[in-house]
């Protein structure tokens, strides 16, 4: 009973991701839809996005949290469209939540749309949010064995930011297992070493980020 | 539809923990429920906590992992039964896997039963497994807004375990945010600070630790 129940709200979801796609394709819209673990550094990521996009591209942001809008308050200084969506202890965002706030932005005066989902390196990644892609970032500090241990949305994204490269001389972080185990699951994703506090490696996301967009327009 | 069947499988969970709960009062085995997101050190945790009492107590572990035996790799070399629960794509143990997975371990030679649950700082803490107690970790590298976004899982838990104070030098981590945001949602609840790479505060979580399992007996 369980799984046909699952399989309806998966069915429903995923006929909701269809129609927030293509209103999005029709407005020229991309969204990019970005998961990881708690505090892997999703806002810092959005912030230093903003900061670089901000002036070329008209960005909006949904902020996905169980409760709070600590993140959303983080971002207001870029002076952009923000709707939190606080999920009140739900592990994820779904399509039908982001169809309801696609209403809170003027689709025709948007270029990007990012949506921080709630912080889950497991459930986000199981739902169609009606996003052009999905972004999965992951920090150092986490250790090198995620890939291998938490496959689903490294299969499912079409890129990896890795996060934290700073704080790799003071952990056991081994580059090689990431990368070798990484290339086992999706073999020709671009991987993206940064640390988003300091600024290394972003040149390099800003650019293919900046590629997306123009492509979709 | 969705409320009344996720209300059904809680309510089965909720039996089938009782039931747990029971047994493991009639044996006398303490059982922990370890949660914390992706990679904060459950696993680092659960390797100095077998080095201290592998010869004081009779410890055993259940794995929860979604697919990999990579951490049960780690905790073998101690020479106490582990048995792994791959959820295959789910996003927390439930009692019935408990349930299952309690037959392979005589409950007659256990004092305590770790049981490591998927990373994941949401779904997990929603699920009773029949454990003695809730134990959350939560790393400095994930923040210091962690309680305050994160809150069912520090009202649940019984004691909340600070990991990878060793990094705060090289982060913006700050204890008294922290701290006080703990304290509003779980005003006594024991803490403590610990790097598990480095040793530092493990004495404080050892002493606590035996007492429970002393007073379990």
């Amino acid at each position: 009973m369980e799984i046909k129940i699952m399989k309806n709200i998966l069915d429903r979801n995923q006929n909701k991701a269809d129609e927030v796609r293509k209103l999005l394709e029709l407005k020229k819209v991309l969204m990019v839809n970005v998961i990881s673990s708690p505090g892997a550094g999703k806002t810092t990521l959005l912030e230093r996005t903003c900061e670089e996009l901000g002036e070329k591209f008209r960005l909006g942001i949904v902020e996905g949290d169980i409760t709070t809008d600590r993140d959303a308050q983080r971002l207001k200084k870029y002076n952009i469209p923000i709707v939190v969506i606080n999920t009140e202890g739900g592990c994820h965002l779904d399509s039908h939540s982001i169809s309801k706030v696609l209403g809170y932005f003027d689709l025709d005066k948007l270029d990007v749309l990012f949506v921080e989902n709630v912080g889950n390196l497991i459930c986000p990644s199981q739902f169609d949010l009606g996003e052009t892609f999905k972004l999965a970032l992951v920090s150092t500090t986490e250790g090198d064995d995620k890939p291998d241990k938490y496959p689903m949305l490294f299969r499912e994204a079409k890129a990896v930011l890795l996060n934290k490269i700073d704080l790799v001389p003071y952990t056991n972080f081994n580059y090689n297992n990431f990368r070798s185990d990484l290339k086992k699951i999706n073999a020709n994703i671009p991987l993206f070493e940064v640390s988003c506090t300091r600024g290394d490696g972003l040149k390099e996301w800003f650019d293919w980020i900046t590629e997306k967009i123009n492509n979709f327009q």
